[in-house]
């Protein structure tokens, strides 16, 4: 995943730019004397534009913030790490139910994206040495500019600083800059994130921004690096880094898996573990943390045939796809199915966007809200470094939308890196269906020959002569060079080595071949599995009508952290031999349970369920005794059915491994009339 | 755990040393005329401890480790880390059947230990700020001794370089020196690793040990920090670490602990999770690695009733023990039941004991050969810092006895530390069944006499005035003071400070108290991911009679990476069809599965599936086509059924999960003429 900022302003900046230039072109059009019909399609353009701005105006369904965040924390969903030393920032814990939502979601991911289509799974390590970083571009180019205020010292994220600064700087002259004059801004602040330090210290110092603390001029910016770094052995000399994504791990161990694979491709390896960042800026909760979990998949792919296997399966499915030409234009969305997104081009290949679908698929999984789902293709200007196109998956939360997973062509590049730097070859093999006929350069080599003229020299020579063995044209230009003079000059590292007709010959062969080497492209679909939690907390959260207090997480039982409340009506003793009995059934099940004997209201039992997002609650009532039955509520419409002991368990079991709905329970087991909660 | 070496060596160590007192013993009886019954009883013991030694001499039940090695990197289990430049040594990364045993031991560890007791789960940070380490006593007390080479600079570990320098001696010299000094030199190197470095520099001196890699001399010893450093935020002068458990951060976080478990004690909360060691001398494959994975519970009890509500559950399993103190003696490990265990006070604790019967029940479901498990209990100066009593889980693995879980009574060591640095308190609270008389001091102070009295030094004074009070016995004798006296001296930070009788008294009062506050004390097991892991391939792994080549993994179903290979009878397209619907009747049940399609012989992919473990294979034949059933064969004994392919997935599913056996199969589909493979 690309550890780049979400565009989160993205479309109101654009769509704000575009509404500038359309309004522009009607005053244009009226005061040059446009066309009639030239002017009315350019004013529909317009205030199609204008209500799309509006409607971006909106805020997104508003959930209690506060409600929320004070639910996970007193949950424990998720808790600041080292709270009781003060926190330090970016750092996270997830708490029981924090972690066994994320556990839950895992499990989902791998049997969605890993079993379905027999991608491989390893797990490599945390901290990699420092020559598979450097070769994979990571020590020189995974940063971002940081200033430092000249009194105390402290550091600054600059494209963090000087966004802020500009949308300060909006909000305060709204009224008295022009809308050209509001535009130029936002484009400095739009661009801050890509600018070189120079230019980084003209913005700083054309806008006069200070150090927020202390009111102190800032320093040059410079490029800090966002990898945690470490040294490995005792002698302090290797250094280390902790990884700053998964991925590299899989492209490291690509040979084995390709044996592994008994050699065909295309096929997939996944990963899932922490990834670190030694964030200037952390901010968000979960959203930009310092260590995180990802789950990344490399789908290996001929780099000519990135075609699909099993593409007709989501051919038909609809994608809300936000390309990169619409961002810059009208800042619209558009629903497209995956087949007409790859045969119009928007969508490179079918691999990527057959990830697109499954991804799409996956999150509809979660409890996440399919109208606040998209997925945005990266401009040219803020692609990875490794990357040909990026899909990001987008989730519209209540800071705005947020990239939730990446959906890379990383092309060849870091196998082509660390083949290059390890020297071990790193391709794949096409075995062509019928051999095929290849014209050839064919070189012969008078050894020795070569050998007594250049005897001291054969070093350099060698080097030349590999070059040109490597490099078809210039081997026949030298023949070239050769049958027309008799002789023709190499040149190797500033030296030049005269070459005679009787030395070396080459000519164009045809040659009868089978297979082809190539090195593979690889297509990454990337999980920042925080980020995900997050929007699953905000889309599922809600508050009982009528009672704000009251907040239910609607976890889909599939990733619920717990499964089943076992809530005897009160704390009576003759209710324990049933709880004892229903949680040894539920134990041997497998299923995630909890049981709450205190001595509160069953109302507060089943407000306490609601809050742990735990979706059906098993109630014991004192006739339950008599008649062997208890009470199945669902979490959501608080609809109640009553169930003999002796078959609860299996149904229930039914209901959260899905192979069974709450619709089929109540056909056999009436609801019962639902109270008023 | 504990990060110690695992005594591999004790028990034959303290054999021969047992085997040479008694020789002596029998030798003095004898020349002093002793009893001829004690003799006797004498002879006897000697007898019995030879009789151990030579059963200890005899190898361990030998594997061919080289082939075994070769298939666990071949197949990818395990392979070193950044293989392609070389590796660094300590890291290794799992491949997808490596991944795949580790992800479902994990999950059955996850059912076997945390379901069963609702034991929370939570997930904490692997980087941690310094404060955390340093109240844990990481920071000052988590090292290993190192020398360095004078001549090279190269670093070693100080104890190891004694242990194999005297083993060394030991084996050249075997003939030469007498028993006496064969045992001085053995707890020499016995006793390296808790030397300080003053006493390794005069070992080293005296043997005369030298750098092995130039024959230089070494530098003093010095402790070097295990831990490996980095630095958190831009500013660099935030110091953090990457954790070397996961159990501090279980310790932070056990307040909210504590009341999302209602207040209610006894509970445990576990975390699986990364660790980090940066060992000087990184050896034996996973056994010790600088970065592995850790499945720890913390058990908080009262720490005066380590009792276990689910004792009587596990009261009458038997357990292979090797308490301390047989250790220094005989050398034999007992086999008690977990209640003779506690009755006989071998063990402390019903908590503690309670582990040791589960972890014994969990490694029995891994594979591992119980015959070859014990429960070695630390000695006195081997025990971790915060440890007041701890067992260890042995597997005897061709190296030796390897530690590979710890159960240790770490106490309320760090709760205490934390809440007193924090200065958060960490407390459980025990509400009396009934209301309780119980005996107080109470205290009156004359604020305003003492005030006045000692003024400018009210700080000290009331320091002073504060450790009275926390002290009964002190308090009452400062009161004995004043009423026999008139006056008492207050010592405070050598000043002293003199109290007359109407500035202060005290007095024992009898007052009813319903609760009392009490810090916990935690019950740890801790498993060593990678070393189960390297017990199960050792332990399952065996080659085909008469057949050295053909390697199988052994694994129970619930642990195998995939649980069904599909093998057509040949690359025939005919076969196809039925491949895939296989494949997606397979995938459908969430079954990990296998297919093998390529033109070898149905023997060779037999073994192939045998290398991966996989318990079932499915095999396609041209008959199939015809009467739509399938042969499926088991792995170990290679005894094969045909089934009808309706109704195969159906019963596969049940045997992987362990609601059917493979005889309950065979019972319906009768054992065809087993072929000799």
């Amino acid at each position: 995943m690309n550890h780049k900022k979400s565009f989160a302003k993205m479309d109101r900046d654009s769509l704000v730019a575009a509404v500038a230039r359309q309004g522009a072109l009607v005053r244009e059009l009226k005061k040059n004397g446009g066309a009639a019909t030239d002017i009315t399609a350019a004013v529909v353009v317009l205030n199609d534009l204008k209500a799309q701005l509006n409607k971006l105006e909106e805020p997104a369904p508003t959930i209690n913030k506060k409600a929320l965040e004070d639910l996970l924390l007193r949950k424990m969903f998720v808790v600041p790490s080292f709270e009781i030393y003060g926190g330090v920032g970016g750092f996270y814990d997830f708490g029981p139910p924090g972690a066994a939502v994320k556990t839950n979601l895992l499990n989902l991911w791998r049997r969605h994206f890993l079993l379905e289509d027999d991608v491989l799974e390893i797990e490599c390590t945390n901290i990699m040495p420092e020559v598979v970083l450097k070769t994979s571009g990571h020590v020189d180019r995974f940063t971002d500019l940081m200033v430092k205020c000249t009194k105390s010292g402290e550091c600054y994220r600059a494209d963090k600083l000087v966004e802020d600064f500009i949308e300060n700087l909006l909000a305060k002259n709204a009224s008295t800059l022009t809308s050209a004059e509001q535009e130029r801004h936002r484009l400095v602040a739009t661009k801050a994130e890509s600018l070189t330090p120079d230019e980084m210290h003209a913005v700083i110092q054309e806008y006069g921004i200070l150090s927020p603390s202390h009111g102190a001029p800032l320093s040059q910016p410079l490029p800090f690096n966002l990898m945690f770094q470490c040294h490995i052995g005792p002698e302090g000399t290797h250094l280390g880094y902790l990884r700053p994504e998964t991925a590299q791990g899989i492209f490291l161990n690509f040979r084995r898996l390709l044996e592994y694979n008994a050699g065909k491709i295309p096929f997939g390896c996944a990963q899932i573990g922490n990834a670190f960042r030694n964030e200037i800026a952390p901010r968000g909760g979960l959203i930009r943390v310092r260590e995180f979990q990802q789950a990344e998949i490399e789908w290996f792919v001929h780099p000519e045939d990135k075609s699909h296997a099993k593409f007709d399966l989501v051919a038909d499915q609809i994608l809300t796809l936000f390309p990169k030409g619409l961002q810059l234009t009208t800042g619209k969305t558009i629903q497209l199915t995956a087949r007409e997104s790859v045969a119009q081009g928007l969508v490179a290949n079918e691999a990527l966007a057959y990830y697109l679908a499954r991804t799409s698929a996956f999150v509809s999984l979660l409890g996440v809200d399919m109208t606040r789902v998209r997925f945005r293709q990266h401009l040219d200007t803020e692609m990875a470094h490794y990357a040909c196109d990026c899909w990001d998956l987008e989730i519209q939360l209540s800071t705005g939308w947020v990239e939730c997973a990446g959906h890379a062509d990383r092309s060849c590049y870091d196998l082509q890196v660390h083949a290059a730097k390890s020297k071990v070859e790193m391709v794949g093999t096409l075995k062509y269906d019928a051999p095929r006929a290849v014209e050839v350069v064919d070189i012969k080599v008078n050894k020795g020959k070569v050998g007594k003229a250049f005897k001291a020299d054969m070093k350099l020579v060698t080097k030349g002569l590999d070059a040109l063995a490597a490099d078809d044209a210039a081997a026949l230009a030298f023949e070239d060079s050769l049958a027309t003079n008799g002789r023709a000059e190499l040149n190797v590292d500033d030296r030049v080595f005269e070459f005679t007709r009787d030395m070396w010959c080459a000519a164009k062969v045809t040659k009868t071949v089978s297979e082809e080497k190539f090195v593979p492209s690889v297509i990454e679909p990337s999980f920042g599995v925080g980020r995900i939690l997050t929007a699953i907390f905000e889309h599922t959260f809600y508050t009982r009508e009528g009672d704000e207090k009251r907040g239910v997480m609607a976890f889909p039982a599939a990733i619920s952290p717990i499964k089943v409340a076992v809530l005897p009506l009160s704390n009576a003793k003759e209710f324990n031999p049933i709880v004892a009995d229903l949680e040894r059934q539920l134990r041997a099940a497998g299923i995630q349970a909890k049981s709450d004997t205190s001595g509160v209201a069953i109302g507060r039992k089943y407000a306490r369920a609601d809050e742990l997002g735990i979706p059906f609650g098993v109630t014991i009532d004192f006739e339950s005794i008599d008649d062997k039955a208890v009470t199945v509520r669902e979490r959501d419409s608080c609809a109640q059915i009553r169930v003999p002991i002796a078959q609860v368990v299996a149904h229930l079991q039914q209901v959260v491994n899905g192979t069974a709905t709450w619709e089929t329970l109540t056909k056999q087991y009436p609801v019962l009339e639902t109270k008023k909660e």
